[in-house]
């Protein structure tokens, strides 16, 4: 292999360099954390007709399908490793990984102290089983891995991680069985979200924190200055106040120790003591004021806001750095599956026919013939069936647009009785069902309910109960099925109409429940849900409601972040707090039950203000309760609540919970949303397009999702986050007639079959793209910068190593994790 | 004149189309609001040596003067006109509006409820005089107008105003006359702030208004949508804890009526009122708490972050449409100017240097002779001493570069005596104080007496002035006055050290004053503020700053925009809430001091809190409350106070005040804050550098403000707004070299003269080019867009209708102001 390998295709020259030792003769890779490549040896390409061998397939249908899921695992190239390695990516191994962490994760609930509590036994068996499966699954890990495993942090994290917790669990009980009035600490408990972060499979939150971690400096130098002018402030503060010997609401000094005034001055920033923290001053004298509304609009206005423009300004860059080496490796890999499966054809480096089904049944077994052939006919660009390589490195954004075979369309009515359901009032019924005012009547009607629920007129409940059960069972009748379940809403209404029935319907019989029908009346609310179908196809709301539920899978990776320190913070909290704060029911004549159990809260503003039930007595507790300090208001009583029962230290947790989740997460996750709506809204204007879905469109293999003649559509695919895509609309009339237009060389089911290529139509397959609005964040910001690295969607792989050092630092490998 | 006009100059095809009515042969405008321009009648281009007439050079000055300071005035083009414009724009009349603007906003510190109260005919007087003096500036405006004065809104709404107003004020003369009991009302007060946008002089914070106002169809979709999930949410709220009869902490219902739930679930997104609505249902069931987190991840984080996304993305593209018509309307003048200056000579219309000098004269009477020859020699690029029409539209950029003459550099001491300055010693003190660690060490004591300050260890308090106040003096024997006083910190070091030495000096002598020392405590900690002098001069920190001073003056436009809010708000809430809460002081033993004197206060939260300082009692007091519901904690108990002295309806004023001024101005201002940094960061990468300034530093002409040999520089620069560059720092070691190097050929003073172009060294004139990252956001703006809007800055006038539809939305006149 030489190398610099210029190919020749049609007149267009393809630049692809490998950087080569030319002693080994094996490629070398960009050695990074996630994007790390396999090893190939390289090897003479063989003629056409040469056998290709079974393992050479399996290593090149491994590195395909780890480009298609965006997989970097490094892993050796010989045939005991792939095989080893296609059994730990096997869904039962990666789903028990999925449920070991669960499962360790919610011991939390059955742990002392318990929503649940279960005996101490039971929960480190538990606890000891899953770090078994933590060791076996490292270990195989460990056993196909490249030389260089343990240069990667995450790998060190883990079994540093798997060590200590080990450890905590022998102490813990030689602890409670030798010393149990010693207060035993499980402390390693903390350790446990960390390994929703390090071991393999949690790619995408390692991802955010990766993301995380990299804005952090930037956000230092303003989080250094920012504490500077609060110190400052404070001492500003001291020298006015101090001499007026003012007093606080509720009588302690008022600026009169430095420490004090710093803490002040600092919630001052979070606004939870506005204005009270000026009253006193501004009583004593108005100009006071002025010295609060300048600190303000210096910490609080410009401050704040500036720090959000750094971690935007990081943030975007970070994730441009993310997503270039996320494509980089993707094409990496399909070139090393090339190489593996190249052969020489008249002078050309191509991938024939029958290889190419080879290594799509290798991939799947579920692939028809027929459907092999259609992909390999997208990507031939030249129209003899062998892909050559430039066309290969296409494969992967074909694989990722959904195909599937039209099957048998007929509904369980039809074949049931076809004569009844055939039968000239059936279709009047069926016409009129899908047709638009059948639909506008029940928008209408939600609304109505919805007035009627809103003004508590429960005798109509009945009417409106049976009018909905109808309008689900006529569309049932109408489109069958399995395209009714294939609408989101529909399951919706479904579950919530048919639940309300039944729950009154047993109400009804059973009148006594009436008094706590709490379920249902959460039920009858949950109806008026449906009024968000509305306002969503409300094509001036469209690209917002789009937005907020394209941007749900990556929120929930946010959800994941903010879950990991939630949960330390619940641990630790429990573990410091637990037992100090206690609620009681107000209205029991015992005065100690006023102050939450704790004589040291008599009087205080946490007992007055009620705020007993914000305590640590359980996770699920702490978690409501660190939540309220991420909502920030109060947050300072909540703490003045911990430091009466502990010490003044109580604040340094407050203090750091709030800088960690509050100033830096949450501006993170704005910067995301931020990021995710100017995409979402260039996307609305149809720039990007990714050149294999063009392809497929003027192919006219495409179904696009809005080609469907009823109110109804069947298009629905099932990724992998599944969350998105599963969403659907009714659409409106224009919305149908335009992407007809828009995609006039596709079929929609009711037309004729005559302007279908042959070979889709025969075997009745379509391709489903989804409506451009619809696609994930990361799959757009792939598309972006694909086409920013180079045009016809070349890859110079030198690029990796002679991008500019401003937007792709080097990814040091001690870094690689969070530890 | 053709209308198409194509100009071969050097190779380089000029094309710039007027749209021309033949008939008229008057080039016809783009009519925008501010983007007006004059209409010149095309005459045939004279030859050389041609009389230029006084009228044409007069039009021609007063263009390019309003190229300059980007003045969009349409006037006549008679000379007569043009005489009235000059008058109208010179600097007295400006400045006289301004002051009667002023004058008339401070009326509310004297008007009832007054701060300061003067009697009723006081101040009807001096409002009738402002008045009068509107209206002499408006018709004097509507003298020179050209047709269409009244299609402009801004025009109509000062003239509706400046009736209103003057009815009002008859009105109110009556009625206090007739009628005193029936509490009369000036309510054209609230209009006051009208003139301030609506006169021509207020662009900034017109234009601030305008972008607002295109932002609003944008965010108005997310608004709605959000109190379609509010009122939804409420709806649920309701049927869920309606049955359970809870209480709140004061008793009340607890989600038992509908517009309350409303009302308390608007509150929660400011996250005012969490957790403490949400305590009462936690209390009585733990899983209550889902409901509250739900609301407030959708309502406040995923929304809030949406709207700001939401209003980003609009602020952004109107502020490049702002920008961008600027930018044309500039360009505009100067063509037009051009048109009337150009002469014929060899086929080419070209401006003659005669001709050059009597335009430069006209503008300013200041320049020199060779200051306008050197201008002419930077703009001609090929050197024939005559300027084509393309070299003539840089003249904008070359005037805002600053240029001056370099005068004697002796200072005061070495005029007086200059045996005893220049002798020895004093060259060795003067060397000793210009060396850096002689900044290091006052630095250090700057910290060091921070810290005592901060011990409150009053003893070495002398100490520090003496040392202080020596370190000026040896400065300003080192540098001479002249060069001390040029810089902020050295101003800001001596009206500290010597007000606190004064004073100091008098609270030793009468030691009586010692007991309310307060003005000598801030003193003394305004010294403290030195800090920031040494954190702005580490490299890691200047990003921030710079950002900070940089959107300095752009803060105080949107200063403006919130003061016009501040104002409206103020005087309506003087108008219905003043008189009902009052302030007396705590400690009487009197009861109905602790309601502030309205029994309907009485045990209230707004009572209890002691929030009675919070009113409407002045317009000084109106501004810190509406300051206080602008940082959002606590607004709902101060609404909840003004609603138990008046009525529910109360709240809609509360309502209003947080939509306009949290909601959109606030996330507006972020918006501004985000975009300026990003700004600031790509120019920190030095991407952006007007190339009239790449052309000065070719052209070795430059004094770099870094260039200076010693820690003090003298080029500083006031340009209009004179926040931004007044300020300057102490150079470091690396700066300087690396500035010597970037500039390498302009020239220190220091070094020889032999690298400086003769023209300019003979004069010893410099241009003096401001730091990079020094430039107002709006030059920046500028620049980017000047770039963007053709190659070598030409500009296709036809442009300005030929734009995208999406970028250029028509600027229709019937929108143009607020009203």
């Amino acid at each position: 292999m030489s190398a610099e390998s210029e190919v020749e295709t049609n007149g267009t020259p393809v630049l692809v360099r490998f950087q080569t030792d030319p002693l080994s003769t094996s490629v070398s890779e960009v050695e990074n954390g996630d994007v790390a490549a396999v090893e190939i040896v390289a090897v003479a390409a063989p003629k056409v007709g040469d056998e290709l061998k079974d393992d050479d397939l399996l290593l090149a249908a491994t590195l395909v399908q780890d480009a298609v899921h965006g997989q970097d695992i490094g892993f050796k190239t010989d045939p005991a490793s792939v095989r080893a390695y296609r059994l730990y990516n096997h869904r039962a191994m990666r789903w028990g990984l999925y449920f070991a962490i669960l499962l360790n994760l919610c011991l939390g609930l059955f742990e002392k102290p318990a929503t649940w509590p279960l005996p101490i036994w039971a929960t480190i068996s538990v606890e000891g089983l899953v770090h078994a499966f933590y060791i076996f699954r490292f270990f195989h890990g460990k056993h196909f891995a490249k030389p260089g495993f343990w240069k990667d942090t995450k790998h060190v994290v883990v079994l540093v991680t798997i060590i200590l917790t080990c450890l905590d669990m022998i102490i813990y009980i030689f602890w409670i069985n030798l010393a149990p009035y010693a207060h035993p600490v499980r402390w390693s408990r903390a350790l446990r979200p960390l390994y929703m972060i390090n071991f393999a499979e949690g790619r995408q939150i390692r991802r955010a924190f990766r993301n995380i971690r990299r804005t952090l400096p930037g956000i230092l130098n303003v989080l250094v200055l920012f504490f500077c002018s609060v110190l400052l402030f404070a001492l500003m503060g001291l020298k006015i106040f101090q001499k007026r010997k003012l007093k606080n609401l509720d009588g302690s000094p008022y600026f009169e120790d430095y420490w004090e005034s710093i803490w002040a001055l600092y919630v001052l920033v979070t606004t939870a003591n506005d204005p009270d923290i000026m009253m006193p001053a501004y009583d004593n004298d108005n100009w006071s004021a002025l010295f609060f509304v300048v600190y303000l609009l210096i910490n609080l206005y410009i401050f704040m806001s500036i720090l959000l423009a750094v971690i935007y300004n990081n943030y975007k860059k970070h994730l441009k750095n993310e997503v270039r080496m996320a494509v980089i490796s993707k094409r990496k890999k399909l070139f090393q599956a090339f190489e593996i499966l190249k052969v020489q054809k008249d002078g050309k480096e191509v991938l024939t026919e029958e290889r190419w089904s080879l290594l799509m049944k290798a991939i799947s077994n579920k692939r028809s013939g027929a459907q092999i052939e259609l992909l390999l006919h997208v990507l031939d660009e030249d129209g003899d069936n062998c892909l050559l390589r430039t066309e290969f490195l296409n494969l992967v954004d074909l694989l990722n647009v959904p195909l599937t075979e039209v099957h048998d369309r007929k509904t369980l009515f039809e074949k049931m009785c076809p004569s009844l359901y055939l039968s000239r009032v059936s279709e009047v019924v069926k016409m009129c069902v899908k047709h638009r005012f059948f639909r506008y009547f029940f928008d209408f009607m939600i609304v109505v309910n919805a007035v009627f629920i809103g003004l508590s007129l429960d005798d109509a409940e009945w009417f409106f109960l049976v009018l909905f059960a109808m309008e689900i069972l006529l569309k049932m009748y109408a489109y069958g099925f399995r395209q009714f379940f294939s609408l989101f809403w529909n399951w919706f209404d479904f579950l919530v109409i048919f639940s309300a029935l039944i729950a009154t319907i047993i109400e009804a019989l059973l009148q006594e429940w009436q008094d706590e029908s709490n379920t249902l009346d959460i039920l009858l609310v949950l109806r008026v849900l449906r009024l968000i179908k509305i306002i969503g196809s409300i094509d001036r709301f469209k690209v917002i409601v789009m937005t907020i539920l394209n941007i749900g899978p990556s929120i929930i990776t946010y959800g994941g972040v903010i879950f990991v320190f939630y949960y330390i913070f619940a641990i630790i909290g429990m573990e410091v707090f637990s037992g100090l704060v206690a609620y009681y029911p107000y209205d029991t004549k015992n005065q100690s039950q006023l102050f939450c159990g704790n004589p040291a809260l008599n009087g205080s503003e946490f007992a007055r203000e009620r705020y007993c039930s914000n305590n640590f007595s359980n996770i699920l507790r702490s978690f409501v309760l660190l939540f309220e300090l991420t909502v920030v208001n109060q947050w300072h009583v909540l703490t003045s609540g911990f430091v009466l029962v502990t010490s003044k230290a109580a604040r340094i947790y407050f203090f750091t919970f709030h800088l960690i989740c509050v100033v830096i997460i949450l501006n993170i996750f704005t910067a995301f949303v931020l990021e995710a709506f100017i995409l979402e809204y260039s996307l609305s204007k149809g720039k990007f397009e990714h050149r294999i879905e063009q392809k497929i469109k003027e192919m006219g293999y495409s179904i696009g999702q809005k080609t469907e003649p009823g109110p109804l559509k069947m298009s629905v695919k099932h990724d992998k986050t599944g969350l998105v895509d599963n969403i659907e609309e009714h659409p409106t009339e224009e919305e149908t007639s335009t992407s007809t237009q828009e995609q006039d060389g596709g079929l929609s089911r009711s037309s004729s079959n005559t302007s279908l290529p042959d070979l889709a139509l025969e075997k009745g397959m379509r391709f489903h793209l989804k409506k451009r609005s619809r696609k994930k964040v990361e799959v757009l910001l792939q598309y972006m910068f694909e086409n920013e690295l180079g045009p016809e969607g070349l890859l110079d792989i030198d690029d990796v190593t002679n991008l500019p050092e401003e937007d792709v630092k080097p990814f040091p490998l001690t870094l690689d994790n969070v530890t």
